[in-house]
């Protein structure tokens, strides 16, 4: 870019060590899933896996573990099961880490392998939230007898009180857990909050446990609060193909590679998927709207804002406005 | 919100105050017409007026003032001229102060009015490069000999060298303007240049001249370098209705109004506003998409994004970020 100022009031030394040491997690095929019941097929799973293994990503996060009969095969894909017959059609051999996500409130350990040598999957990812922590302690014990890398992810953080999280933070330090990411479900933390928190995290956490963040779209944050986490000094950061996830999205992957400028990094797979996945973008509508925006201003969970997407009037938004805005006010009463 | 993270880590004493004095400039018709050579019709800048005014922003720059002659009006729409009998079908008075552009490079003292008595215009907003400097002075000298408030935007900043950007900032120093904005034309920065930039432009500049930022969304930063900028003490903020702009757009007002909880904006006319637009918003297709990112990553003017966009294959980005790679490559050589 020649001696512009893109170049020359680049970051210092310690944060381009930061950057150099962050590791890259998709999960575009898990967290995409929830736009469309996971209604990918073969064809689809296997170009995002080769392209992301192309691209250097470390971890490709490619559903939810689930036991047959919990859900109804006719009406959601794959990759809510992630069988490993169909993980085998899919997958090939080679660096990038294999990771599947369980819910803490309704998984059994028996729906994680009993070793990582009977499986394709590297990572147990534990989706919980902070009053389900022992339910997600218990599905990590089976992990890690099996041999698995395990990541617990404790969802809404932003609707917590403080000394809540002080109180799962300290169960976790003590766990044993490899790898918590401090997530932002509902897209309402703004950088300093996102500062503030990989702070308290990596604090509280202490040095044998990784600090990574996942976090979603809602106010245009997700790639910024991405920044903030890295300057601050995380192990790793979750992204998904051009931000593709529930409601507003996530971090755009090929933004992160753009931002992180590391040769080991190559950013065209990425490109060429964001392409392959035309129909899919004008389909399943992720991005940046008016009713995401809102509910991610009230730190409410984006469902009400998913449904006014799918009626006649979505950006007719005034009265959802007018109805969280007295919801607050009588809260605060 | 409760007793949450979104409170209670809450931004200290100094930020709150810095939020508290920023300023609003809404540039949505201005920025906004790039997008379709001004056809805004009255009715529509009628209501755009309204709900700015209605929603306490501080300015809204209106258009560009340009003579007679120098644009087609069989092309162009009524806000590339600004007549003053067309501002006065669509303004009210009030408290918000009235802009418009003129582009240093392209027009002459004489398209400015001799007085602010003559006219509704409050403020004169001057673009230019930096080499072009001398010509934005003499506009200005005539527009403060006329009473009005200048602000002066230098453009394309992050293709500049340090000691340019370092020699602009010494000449307007000592010039007499009231305001200077950063612009990051191509959506080039993050915000650690931009917090770089806003510390080198607020020192440079001294106390009498006021720094704010024009913002682009090709890496959606423009609202996180937006924040950015408030940290680092900024005294105004440039921003459109649903972020409508050139190529990515802008910062979008609706979340800037948001994050700063100021009781003086009601950001309830705006949600009105970007509802009424929803056609324009199909049609004029700003936001986030591909070709746009790629130019900013590449820190490049966006027509070549904007050509993309118009083009079948809106997608098809691997040759434009090869050929982009190789001049890159070229010139570091």
């Amino acid at each position: 870019m020649g001696l512009d100022y893109r170049v020359n009031c680049c970051p210092d030394g310690l944060v381009t060590d930061r950057r150099r040491r962050i590791k890259v997690l998709d999960c575009t095929i898990r967290d995409g899933g929830i736009c469309n019941d996971w209604h990918f097929n073969k064809d689809q799973v296997r170009r995002t896996y080769k392209a992301l293994a192309a691209s250097g990503v470390d971890y490709m996060e490619v559903g939810y573990r689930t036991e047959e009969g919990q859900f109804d095969r006719d009406k959601v894909g794959l990759w809510r099961f992630c069988d490993e017959g169909d993980l085998r059609d899919v997958v090939e051999s080679g660096d990038m880490k294999l990771s599947v996500m369980l819910d803490a409130h309704k998984s059994t350990p028996a729906e994680i392998p009993d070793s990582i040598d009977d499986t394709l999957i590297d990572v147990i990812r534990i989706a919980t939230y902070a009053h389900d922590l022992d339910k997600a302690f218990q599905l990590m014990e089976k992990a890690q007898k099996g041999g698995f890398e395990v990541f617990i992810n404790v969802m809404a953080v932003s609707t917590l009180e403080p000394h809540q999280v002080d109180e799962f933070l300290l169960k976790l330090r003590g766990s044993g857990v490899d790898n918590v990411a401090l997530v932002d479900s509902f897209g309402a933390l703004f950088p300093y909050h996102v500062r503030y928190l990989v702070r308290k995290y990596t604090n509280y956490l202490g040095d044998g446990i990784k600090v990574g963040v996942h976090l979603h779209n809602n106010q245009q944050q997700a790639f910024a609060n991405s920044i903030a986490a890295i300057d601050e000094g995380v192990d790793f950061v979750d992204a998904t193909i051009h931000g593709m996830g529930r409601g507003a999205g996530n971090c755009p992957l090929e933004l992160l590679l753009f931002y992180l400028e590391n040769p080991k990094y190559d950013v065209r797979p990425i490109l060429e998927m964001i392409e392959y996945f035309g129909e899919l973008r004008q389909e399943l509508r992720w991005g940046y709207h008016l009713p995401y925006a809102i509910t991610g201003f009230f730190n409410i969970h984006p469902r009400s804002g998913i449904d006014r997407m799918d009626s006649e009037d979505r950006y007719k938004v005034l009265d959802m406005y007018a109805k969280l805005t007295r919801r607050l006010e009588e809260a605060a009463k």
